[in-house]
């Protein structure tokens, strides 16, 4: 999408040919645009855990970018297999991280040492261009129901698309999940305003989904996490769209802590909850959302918050007294049942097992 | 309650007999706890508006205190009717605000001026001291609702109350609302622990509720506002119980922005929902929630948040890009037929015109 005019990605490989990677270094947004060089397995698994870099998608191309530095570094299966660890190791929750690596890793087992480096660099890059398509593919199967929102409203008023956290092209290598039927609906110029709920403890959709919004030209009002239900029971919102950490193949959905009670107040108010997911978030192997593990955080990101000080500089502020206990999970489930239907890049489906099998009916039996 | 071992409330009358009144100014909590004088009716009004005192009991107490301090510097009809008007167009939806201006406003009017200066502050105590005597009586018939639930742990862990926003002893003259049950329970020695949700855009539970539970020394953790679904589903919070800001004579609630999530999700995951009441909320003129009006108060609370920075001083700081549009509406409206009961000062009924009435007889017909 773009900046200023210009078009990014999340993630590259370096124009100058050394094999480095480039990423946009999200912890230093909205603030400043800063893109940020990595050239070791180490300094990837610290940009995932310290979330330089978020979202699903974007977590699993971004270790895939690991596993090829690693192998630039030492093409040994002793040392691929540590790479592996490292990375699988810096969160927890989104089924993607392990798809890309498994992905990677099963590419290079073929090949002797010599020619893993090249060919890791390469699967890296494929999983990239991947995820773009993919993702592009979730923009034009969501994008439809952006315009049948609008054609209900007469084509009178914008659509109110609440979205929860950043599922945008920030989330991934670009497009997005959540937001890509919003970018593909606003470029086919249905006038769309989104609600981003601010998401804490981390502030993703305050800094991030606004940043990214504001800069490619899309309408959006930030709200608290607490008033997303005051809005659909006003009949402010006109769909709800979310991405998803980890998918079950019975439809239930792991997002950002926070969805679950939104998809309550959709459910209540008769607003549409979709969840745009790729495929690759796909979770086969599990039928019970409550038992995808979930990410305890730091307590320090709930007792503190950073933000831009009026100096202009970045700094943390405390807003609890000192000494107080808090607790930070990371993520939460919403049962199928409270969901309209899934967004994927083979189309659209009920959240269930049935639907996700019409799509992927390779995963049957 | 208890700050550092002595007790206060949170509004008296100056103790030098000058007629002044002083509050604990709560826009310093939790870093400074500091005792603000009020001398005019325009320092009251200032107060309320910039939620140096704020829940509606409290409100309502200041009101009359500042109706007190109006008739002090000229109890004319007219001076009073003035300071009416401008106490009343401080805050829009809590209904004890009106209620005490009235019930003061009433007393005075059937005085000669020279009366009415000694005859509104012997009515503001009062209504003060009556505040009191109403919040512990909410603990006494909520209080067992904490005690069963312990008795349905057999005795053992504590019992988790979650809680949204701050209806402690801060947001009345003594004891609160929704944490009154809290105190009076573990006055008993029964083990509890509340979840106190930190409540953007103001943080009222991350600071005040955290603040007034620490100090008093019962055990409590901050959440973030998302967390509190995930929790009940995950079966971690025993009930809720919180405050509102008016209640309708058929049981809607109307209180903080994002207790109506909350309560989706205890009906969502069978945790019971209790809400907590002085009669003085209970507006007798409206039978349905969504009529109350909602206050919208200045965006610049969703993109800053106050804390203390790490320097020690106090300070805001930014979380959105520039320029970015934000919403706050600071209440929202719970339907009756999502709570479990309301614990009121003549004891606990259901949250509908019915069960009020049993309790109210005097407002039928």
């Amino acid at each position: 999408m773009r900046v200023e005019g210009r078009h990014y990605r999340t993630i590259w490989a370096a124009e100058d040919g050394t094999g480095d990677v480039e990423i946009i270094d999200q912890t230093r947004l909205p603030f400043d645009f800063a893109v940020a060089r990595l050239t070791t397995v180490a300094q990837v698994a610290e940009a995932i855990a310290t979330m330089r870099v978020r979202g699903a998608p974007l977590i699993g191309a971004t270790a895939a970018w690991g596993l090829a530095l690693a192998a630039r570094a030492d093409p040994s299966d002793e040392a691929l297999a540590s790479a592996c660890a490292q990375l699988l190791a810096t969160r927890p929750t989104a089924v993607n991280l392990r798809w890309a690596l498994d992905d990677v890793a099963a590419v290079l087992a073929q090949l002797p040492p010599d020619r893993r480096a090249a060919a890791a660099a390469r699967r890296a890059a494929e999983i990239s261009d991947e995820d773009v398509a993919i993702c592009e593919a979730l923009g034009t199967h969501g994008a439809p129901l952006i315009e049948q929102a609008w054609a209900a409203k007469n084509g009178g008023e914008p659509v109110n698309v609440l979205t929860h956290c950043n599922a945008g092209w920030l989330a991934a290598v670009d497009w997005g999940t959540a937001l890509a039927p919003v970018y593909k609906a606003h470029g086919q110029g249905i006038p769309v305003h989104v609600w981003a709920d601010e998401t804490r403890p981390r502030n993703q959709g305050a800094s991030l989904t606004a940043w990214e919004l504001g800069r490619h030209g899309v309408a959006h009002t930030v709200i608290v996490d607490n008033a997303g239900g005051h809005l659909m029971q006003r009949g402010l919102v006109d769909l709800v769209i979310v991405g998803t950490d980890r998918t079950t193949r019975t439809g239930d959905v792991c997002n950002k802590i926070g969805t679950y009670l939104k998809a309550l107040a959709a459910q209540d108010c008769g607003v549409p909850f979709w969840v745009a997911l790729p495929g690759p978030t796909i979770d086969w192997t599990i039928g019970d959302g409550l038992l995808i593990p979930i990410e305890q955080r730091d307590a320090g990101e709930v007792t503190r918050i950073f933000g831009r000080a009026e100096d202009g500089r970045g700094g943390w502020v405390q807003v609890t007294p000192d000494g107080t206990p808090a607790r930070n999970d990371a993520f939460d489930v919403t049962p199928a049942r409270l969901i309209t239907g899934l967004i994927t890049e083979r189309g659209r489906c009920d959240a269930s097992a049935e639907g996700l099998l019409r799509l992927y009916p390779e995963r049957a039996g």
